[in-house]
């Protein structure tokens, strides 16, 4: 049972900590939004911390969760527990924007956690963010036909 | 009463044989994966066609839907009722993709109409494939904050 | 003989002012920053205008010049003559991002015109402002070896 | 002297052989084609490696050299000496897309290492690569006129 149960309570309050501390690093000097992450590997257990990371031609831009998660396949990993995601946002939770959905989609189902501050988080699975995901196997199916 | 009734059986007709003929255009020598799009504005009722346009960087690839959209709002319309989607995929129906839900979320939502072949279609919303999406406001409320 | 008289001087002034014409549509709420873009198509002489679109999320902005080849690649263009580029920037010449240069560069090499105003104009080739571009013949011989 | 000296000897082997390294964490379903990137900060002569990361929706997938930079700034670094580039291609070097000459140079111009093996290597600046590029200083402009 406790299927749902992809973390642990100790792992879920130092994600917390991780994504909020995360956004010291941000280069954000367009936007001013900073926003930091935090991804639980599922082997290994290793916490891996991203940021925004902008460019003077905005589109060139990356997310604080795709700069996560391309740094942890980087470092080998390509399984993933759950990612916490905090911003400078007051007034409510950023919910991670559809690229960052279909690059950690990329590598499975995941918890995503949204931390607007130490003691106010949101729990929800990627699927849910995601339904109905263009994934690998369509373009595996795509290519059988 | 039919208050999703956004758009009328004849633009539904339209819309799916343009989305069909819009894969025609489609540069995609590195997938071989042809897909189309059509999007149909609120104004003016005119379908916008677009294709997907790869590139040897992958990354600097875009999707049928996003090239529909960028050519829409460089004609002037920045409101839409409905968007069909075609692809050379023949066991289902090719979603949208992430980056799509949200560059087409920027305008608001719309019917989003998948075509698997002139008679097999299906149907939904927008904000159904990207709920909580992260979007204009807000940005405004980080400004704010 | 003229080897680079690429566009006949008519075709110039068509393309220049379609550029700062092309400013009016652009989406770009965000950076405050708006850039016009007018393609010439190598056959049938078409201009094809696009300006930059941008996203809530600033990574999945568009820039004018790519919203202007993909437009026209999904009109059926695949090869192109010359690209004018204006902006809102007084003080100088708005230079193309890398990723429109390559995006740009994927259709071959082509005249590139900067634009400050009417009157003042610059002129370059796509080949000199992406030298030694990683091109569609890079991926070929990856294929091979 | 030796302005152009970035770089020792010893740091130019390291950085060759960690951008070799590197392309074994490579996801590259789709492409087949792995690229490894090892980039040398500035300050605290630190090696970050990273590599290609793909994605279903080719649009979403990342380069090696952005893999590495974005893995670098969430690591508090914004100043690099040079950064070094290894491919599977075998007939010749792998120059970085435009998308990545644009990332690297917002954080400034640094030593850019081609690398066909550990004996063919090539070396040029990133000024060379991107000339008269579109930067930070440029959105600065535009706001103060
Ligand atoms: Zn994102
Ligand atoms: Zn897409
Ligand atoms: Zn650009
Ligand atoms: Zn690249």
């Amino acid at each position: 049972m406790a299927s749902q149960a992809s973390i642990s309570a100790t792992e879920l309050d130092q994600l917390v900590l991780a994504s909020i501390e995360a956004k010291s690093n941000s280069y954000s000097p367009y936007s001013k939004f900073r926003v930091g992450c935090a991804l639980l590997t599922f082997q290994d257990r290793v916490i891996v911390q991203g940021c925004n990371v902008e460019n003077a031609s905005y589109g060139l831009t990356i997310c604080a969760e795709r700069c996560a998660i391309f740094k942890a396949v980087s470092q080998g990993y390509r399984k993933f527990a759950a990612v916490a995601i905090s911003s400078d946002l007051e007034t409510g939770f950023a919910y991670p924007c559809g690229a960052c959905r279909q690059v950690l989609n990329e590598f499975g189902d995941m918890e995503v956690i949204l931390v607007k501050d130490k003691t106010s988080i949101k729990s929800t699975r990627l699927a849910n963010l995601l339904p109905h995901a263009f994934g690998p196997s369509d373009l595996e199916e795509a290519k059988r036909s």
